[in-house]
């Protein structure tokens, strides 16, 4: 079994930290998506989404997607301490938050970020006005985290979560945008520098 | 326990046909998107994305994110026909499909119809040049799908599933931006014929 990576990227990121959570060590193996190692054909045959990273099984079953990877292990390996949570109204609210965060948060940094760069011209059409907006509306998003981390220790309730990982790497990735969490935040500052000590995000 | 949403819209159609399919039926009351009834603060206080639908509980706990509400469902009432999967790969490759219909079909579609119409631009700013890249990202993401339909009889395999009804209301939406699924994409025409078949759907 092996996963297939650019390992800083966001979405590798991922699922590096949720592995580390659950103590779980796969091969990887480095793609260099920036000179564009993932638009060849055998790379696309392995990814459904063209994308990384993606997890390779020892029959040859491929799994692309972060959330997709990162279920795949929850459910192989059942825990008191799941992720993903245990009771049905505990598992809706972390889905619930997980999209939110990516939704609203990291996907919307991550659109700012290509459009306002242009770093992946050689394979889409950049639209810097999108860019501008997305990062507007990555900052109307702050205050509504900040708020929902005032009512609880992390993103989705009491527990750590699948939730707290998307937005450990939202917060991470925007420093590319010249943003950063400050004490215009307070409760999303002291929950960051609560995950940030945790020894699967120092790795 | 009811459900918030504007019945007609794609993410509410979503949860519909995954209840329909389970043969559950939940009290529904209408909220007026259009005219800006989900902005209003008591809506949300119930919507944390403040977005429908929104499903209520009893005890007034409540949960948005379409495909939150649909697992809280599957989770709740176990089936062996459950739409999410069974097994850990199965579930997983049904998370995959999922998400890569959602963020390279739906999603796209709907940010293509947004910002080309401007029909929220009394609560958003609209860029048409990100309409007309969304718009083509979508046309390029039809082949995708008419090859893994080559494939399978569904989207994520031999068995009829979430990431079916997130396609579903995607080929659904996309009159919204004149296309059409044509004889262009044999696959993708002769499995939306069957899916629209389906007695949940047709309802």
């Amino acid at each position: 079994m092996k996963i297939y990576e650019l390992a800083p990227s966001p979405s590798a990121r991922r699922v590096s930290i949720f592995l580390a959570e659950m103590g779980i060590e796969v091969e990887r193996v480095p793609v260099d998506i920036r000179s564009g190692e993932n638009l060849t054909e055998a790379f696309q045959k392995k990814s459904a989404n063209h994308l990384i990273p993606v997890l390779e099984m020892d029959d040859g079953t491929t799994i692309c997607e972060s959330i997709a990877i990162c279920r795949y292990f929850d459910e192989t390996y059942p825990s008191e301490n799941s992720l993903f949570g245990h009771s049905p109204i505990e598992k809706a609210k972390i889905e619930m938050w997980q999209r939110i965060v990516e939704l609203k948060g990291l996907f919307v940094a991550m659109q700012a970020f290509r459009n306002l760069t242009g770093i992946y011209q050689d394979r889409e059409t950049c639209v810097e006005a999108w860019g501008d907006v997305s990062r507007e509306r990555l900052v109307a998003f702050l205050p509504e985290l900040d708020e929902q981390l005032s009512k609880s220790s992390y993103i989705a309730g009491e527990k750590f979560s699948v939730a707290d990982i998307t937005a450990y790497v939202m917060c991470n990735f925007m420093k590319n945008l010249n943003l950063d969490v400050d004490e215009s935040f307070p409760h999303l500052q002291s929950w960051l520098q609560n995950v940030s000590a945790r020894p699967s995000v120092a790795l």
